[in-house]
């Protein structure tokens, strides 16, 4: 692992590094904020995963969540979206490919050999955080943003016990019910619905998973809302299934930075009260 | 004036605009963050400066200023630093030219056409404020940071009575006494190191000119402290001037975003005490 940078802010450290991954067969960078601490201390994770289009970077810069993370002694871990670089094949459109990796493990080709990103966040990063960090990966929270969203719901539903808090900004709810989400598990995953399901996670809590509770912001003037995010699925999903959830709809807002800044210290409060020793 | 874009954002909305500036000569773009507010209410205002290099933009992304601005009912408005456009002269260096306005009104061929930036912040932007938003101007302060610092020192030192409240991150303090000021104050202004005082804050209170109080944070980590910052002149300035300052340095804290974001709301909370009714 290697230092990209490293910035003191909001007493705390916003740092960037760089390692080379197993998974994806690339290079992946990550941010990761720690916030001043004892030196023997350790401290609960918060994982963030980002939308469509972005990298470790949109929530680092715009993403206000170091105030709040200083504040309940939470380090945030913010990884990127898909593998990069040029040997790295590639779609021309921004919801496919790089920058788009869907938090799944690709099984079509050309897609499979770096298309990791499921295997990569749930498994190959922690290993490495848990080495170079000062965290207590007993106290883990994860949250996300629109294709994130889905990340972070979709790996806490098939990691049942690993995360003690979930959260998540206008999430993908049903990648099989929606023109993002059927074209990048047809793309990475083939024509088997089937398949799909592990990575939808209206699915999962209908084929019987859970999360402790679940904390959901959702913009209600947020062009992706009617034909991809679809949040009604997924409050009639927990309904059926009895999964605690609070869900909300916020007026007048959209699907951007501008929407996640404002709910992010909520957001982290909220898992701090879980992630409490 | 124009609207680029509106979002809302932290229980109040953030707008990017553009208008035709006389003093500029060219299209000039600004962001304003209004709180939500009572149909008929007024707010208070905070002027935000930036430094080298950047627009509008930057602080608007970066500076988590919102929460606090609608905490404390106040307008936020983030300038552009200089003119811009194909039409304008501009000069290789980051440090000259396009995104280097320095605030001052240039008097040398072939930038004194364009610019202005001293008379478009201090008369012309103010005026389209009053006019299309919902401001009180008689409850105006100014901040800014790095050249926008040294902006927003010399405006308010320059215009008694008009700001009730001054502060600034990592300013420039003394342009006459570093490489970045005397470069820009005599590629503007020309040789002539009398007529560059007006520009200088540090000159300005040798010269009489007092501010109501002062507030700066300057990182200690800050690579241009030393060579262009130079904290002590200031500090020099106000003991000599008997100016009420409380400048701090922030140990660690660098010239950038993560440094300005972590105190921005503590600035935010300095002016709203004096901006109050």
């Amino acid at each position: 692992m290697e230092q990209v940078s490293s910035n003191k802010s909001h007493f705390g450290t916003q740092g960037v590094y760089t390692h080379q991954s197993a998974e994806t067969g690339t290079a992946m960078t990550f941010s990761v904020f720690v916030p001043d601490h004892a030196e023997s201390a350790t401290m609960p994770v918060l994982w963030y995963l980002s939308g469509l289009t972005c990298t470790h970077a949109n929530v680092t810069e715009k993403g206000e969540f170091r105030a709040a993370c200083a504040e309940h002694g939470i380090i945030l871990i913010a990884p990127d979206t898909s593998p990069r670089g040029d040997d790295v094949p590639d779609d021309e459109a921004y919801d496919f490919g790089k920058g788009a990796g869907f938090y799944v493990d690709a099984t079509r080709s050309p897609w499979a050999a770096n298309f990791r990103m499921r295997s990569y966040i749930e498994r190959e990063l922690p290993a490495l955080i848990a080495e170079e960090f000062p965290v207590d990966m007993g106290r883990q929270g994860i949250t996300g943003h629109s294709m994130g969203g889905h990340g972070a719901l979709t790996i806490a539903l098939r990691n049942p016990g690993r995360f003690r808090s979930v959260s998540a900004f206008a999430p993908i709810v049903s990648p099989l019910n929606c023109p993002w989400g059927e074209k990048a598990l047809a793309g990475y995953l083939g024509a088997d619905r089937m398949a799909w399901r592990e990575y939808d996670a209206c699915a999962l809590l209908e084929d019987g998973a859970r999360l402790p509770d679940l904390l959901v912001d959702q913009g209600g003037a947020d062009t992706f809302l009617d034909e991809q995010l679809k949040t009604s699925l997924l409050q009639e999903a927990c309904s059926k299934a009895g999964q605690p959830a609070m869900i909300r709809m916020q007026p007048g807002y959209d699907h951007s930075y501008y929407f996640i800044s404002t709910f992010m210290a909520q957001h982290i409060a909220w898992h701090a009260t879980r992630l409490k020793d």
